[in-house]
């Protein structure tokens, strides 16, 4: 018999990983988290894979195997691996009668090529892309508390349609002009894979652009906002700190508004949404006032004309970008409040 | 007698002042080069305000006073003082016979509205607005080599003309779609002020927009771009990091380019200007590269239809962007060859 | 009527403050928490303050006056206030019949001259001071629980008590040879006062010594280890980071250890101690182990003679260093779990 | 035919590496440069391994080979190759007539066996050895300036020795209670080596010491000030910064001093030395102060007593840790200014 408080965590070594274990860990509705690694070192606790947490807690480690988990009584599976793999697990683990939050990108689309032309790899199979529910939390909350299977956004993402989607809602995103997302995003975004230009002394009092016109996560932002490509331009950049995204997002609107009819739209947007904080019209937010949180906070800028809106948008990457909004869709299955262990 | 190797260095205490100082410390052509302070504390030697500059040459420092500084031999007076203060200083300088680079706003345009609206100051003299010229070295290199007063460029106008200024010669920058030019600064950009934002605690891990629509480098870029206010968002951003200028520029353009035509174009623009460097189609440059020089490097990346530019900027703030755009000025003042104690 | 679950936070506007804020916010035995602030101007609530607060629970702020406290239904008063005001609030507050955790240095000291002489300040009221006991929460639970008046202990005496007083009483802290304490701190330990060597650039990939010699919790070390002031070297150093305390601790011992006998000294010593964790042998903890945690860890190094040990103690100088002790305190004042609120 | 300009750099890939080639470019005494790489990559340039020295001079590159290089009309050869490398090449480079700088560990030791023991690592040959003069261009310039092998001294050596050496002539490194030296290095220091703990998210924000009691530079800081090894503790610790050494030294003096005779003692030793400079009494040197150069600043601070003295040695580990002090020797060996291309 599967049980509620009983999940699984696969994939736990990178840092959206170690992010999730925290989290779960103080979960006051998960009982026995177990969480599975693809390198059998012997490993057996997850204070050994990171001793940072010996104190807080603590929970087994076990190598990853399919049979492991499906023959466990996790009713949920966390899954922060790579796409090819949540590709290959999500429709065994859905077979097996468990839910899952997949954080990889292998089930973000409802189209199996839009995956397959960015990702090139193959795509999940229909049965499981059929189920997916697109787990940005603000917006399809319903779906989620009765998905078998959430597809977690990517941190970009989600950055920037929280700050595009009541725009969008509200007839004021017409993508007239075109729509710049100019995002910056610290370096756990970029994950724990070793790479020269993520070593300190390259990323230190540096900051560089990268994947114009090219980042994945291009694709969640036009299928959530309605934009075409050609009305998107999105470029990342990479800032010299450890976590955090801020989107600064340009938007020509359609009709003349004022900062307070801008204000009025997000506040009434997001009203009942604890994790989006608006500021108020003159205000702009900060990394630091979301890092290490879940939340994701918005403020915005409008010329005197009421025509130009400069949006800002800030978040933890891996917080609300990955891990924290993760938990927050489990909330959100489970029937409980959101925002449980998130603050 | 006025001497061309004698100058006058004024307001020395900022981080500008700081790599003025440096700079020509070491500049074969300055033989000697006198300080001025607003603070009369005593103070005999440059290295007792800046103790890490003892072993690298030293130089005396005096009280400021107009007296002083016009008995002086000096030919040349270098400001790196406050708006007023140069407004104030420069026709007496001028009057006396010397020539003067200003690193002050006061003389960046040629419209004495244009500074007052922005800067919310009294505009210096008609007779001294008259003399000055603007001080971006690749564009107007021949009018600053016979100038009486240089006015020294705003570090964000240096990044974001540079990278417009070929597109307008060329008529791409019709303003279609509007121009975003969105850019991020290291601390030592926003002076040496106590404030608590400017604190370690406040900036270190952050990051934040600030002066949305209102900055004062505005009225630069427009002037020397040809774009109107209404065709251009500027927005500003504090890195943590100390020192550099990255500018990503979003633009539309009017028909069609390739790679290698944008490229070319910028090439050609800047053959034979050693202190601006074009990154290959595909390559971007990245703050680590420019920090503590006097290069403006140049990237760009183009979508496929070829009408979307993106165009990244980036300098040292203290360098090009300031002291060292000075030097380089001061360099085409003596007839010498540009790049003289920068490399 | 003194209610348990109401308390009076005094002087929040420092770092220290924010952080006692953001603790007293989730702890569950805090009712009605109220902040005194010492500038009167018409702040309402703590998130105006800290507007990172929001959505995190929020708390009304009052001007400060000893009048309004008093009057309060508060059962204990936190004051996060500099040395001159706790020493003059304290007695009234006794007096009032509060409870009262101090985060200054006025009281924590048994001998009023310690005080005078190390921080040049008249010293607290001897009824006051009679009151005291030292919170440094491992050595003294059982006087803290029952104290009326706890001293919080300071930041870098923290980390190194800790780690020298298991040796103490053990007689393994002669003084022989001296101990040399080589601690370095991140910038919020330094406060939040306006000062140009707090300041972004100033310290940003800097790192240097200060107050060789004199620094101010010198007497707390020497109080609470045993040593004689000409026995210790205490220098402290300032990092480029914002949190924590690490201190490299030289200890030659009278008589030659092995790995397992030091590992087995500490591990007795906090035994059912879960604040300090105790790294194993040949294992040393990091600062990013302990930031925003009330853990102090500890690690060492002992030489193949066994006679010449170092000690590595960190924690986050917000956390178990001000803020976290001052709760794990109050923790023990209430009876109940030490680490309510702080995991 | 050798000629002096010429010069043969091996190993350029590394952070010293390309310090060394950013001085060399710039050297007046420096004619024709050639770089060569391990890796025989088709790479013709050196602007093409590191782009960022684009415009500041360029270089060619050739795949590394015992034949060309000798084969080569270099006079000088600097190796900042891995230590197996540099014992294996300096012979047969000495044996055609080369001189060689050598920035590894291979040949700073008189004693073969010192440097297999703590290498792990079979020495170089005997004939090899014999010519080796320890490159700490303050003490032994003379026999540098005719050396055929210098071999250049490790980054936290040259900064303790810098600071006790003048003691120890003196006769005041008696060794008495120990001598501590708790030093602190950047990320540079560590190398360009792909590790975990070298990438920015675990260093950022992060301090930590390793390598107690075990690191490769004891060796020479006990050849060169005279102390045995069991009268030195040497700590080393991991700072979250690129570039710099902070060493603090704990040093018990046999007899009272001042701290004018300390400042009198440092000041004459280094008399005519230019790249150490002596902080007066009561100031204390930064690493920015040094930073990007090739000084070596002592501090230090004396307690009342006169007998504990705590020096304060910093240095850039790629300046006069690595690249900067080879080039100094180098200098020596041409019999020009030692400053030259250092300043």
């Amino acid at each position: 018999m599967r049980r509620s408080g009983h999940i699984a965590v696969v994939g736990v070594t990178g840092y959206a990983g170690l992010e999730l274990a925290r989290i779960l860990l103080r979960h006051p509705a998960v009982e026995a988290p177990v969480f599975y690694i693809r390198e059998d070192n012997g490993t057996k606790w997850l204070s050994q894979i990171f001793p940072q947490l010996r104190g807080q807690g603590d929970a087994p480690v076990q190598a990853l195997s399919l049979e492991a988990i499906t023959a466990s009584k996790a009713a949920t599976a966390f899954l922060a691996t790579p796409h090819e793999l949540s590709a290959e697990l999500v429709p065994a683990l859905l077979e097996a009668g468990m839910r899952v939050v997949d954080l990889s990108g292998a089930f973000r689309f409802r189209d199996a090529e839009t995956f397959t032309s960015w990702y090139k790899l193959p795509a999940p199979s229909a049965y499981s892309l059929n189920e997916a529910v697109y787990g940005l939390t603000e917006l399809y909350a319903k779906q989620i508390a009765g998905a078998r299977l959430v597809a977690n956004p990517g941190c970009y993402a989600t950055s920037v349609i929280i700050a595009l989607r009541p725009l969008a809602e509200a007839g004021l995103l017409t993508g007239e002009n075109g729509v710049v997302c100019d995002c910056k995003s610290g370096a756990s975004g970029a994950g724990k894979e070793l790479r020269r230009d993520l070593q300190f002394v390259e990323l230190d009092e540096n900051f560089k652009a990268y994947s114009l016109f090219s980042h994945r996560h291009t694709p969640e932002i036009l299928e959530h906002t309605g934009l075409r490509e050609d009305q998107v331009v999105f470029a990342t950049h990479l800032l010299p700190l450890a976590r955090g995204i801020l989107s600064t997002i340009y938007v020509t609107l359609p009709a003349a508004q004022t900062p307070d009819s801008v204000e009025a739209l997000y506040r009434k947007f997001y009203a009942g949404r604890p994790m989006v904080r608006i500021w108020p019209a003159g205000k702009l937010p900060e990394l630091q006032h979301v890092a290490h949180t879940n939340f994701c906070d918005l403020g915005f800028a409008l010329d005197e004309a009421g025509r130009r809106l400069v949006v800002v948008s800030c978040l933890d990457n891996l917080g609300k970008g990955a891990a924290g909004q993760a938990v927050q869709n489990f909330n959100h299955m489970q029937g409980i409040k959101e925002q449980t262990a998130l603050q």
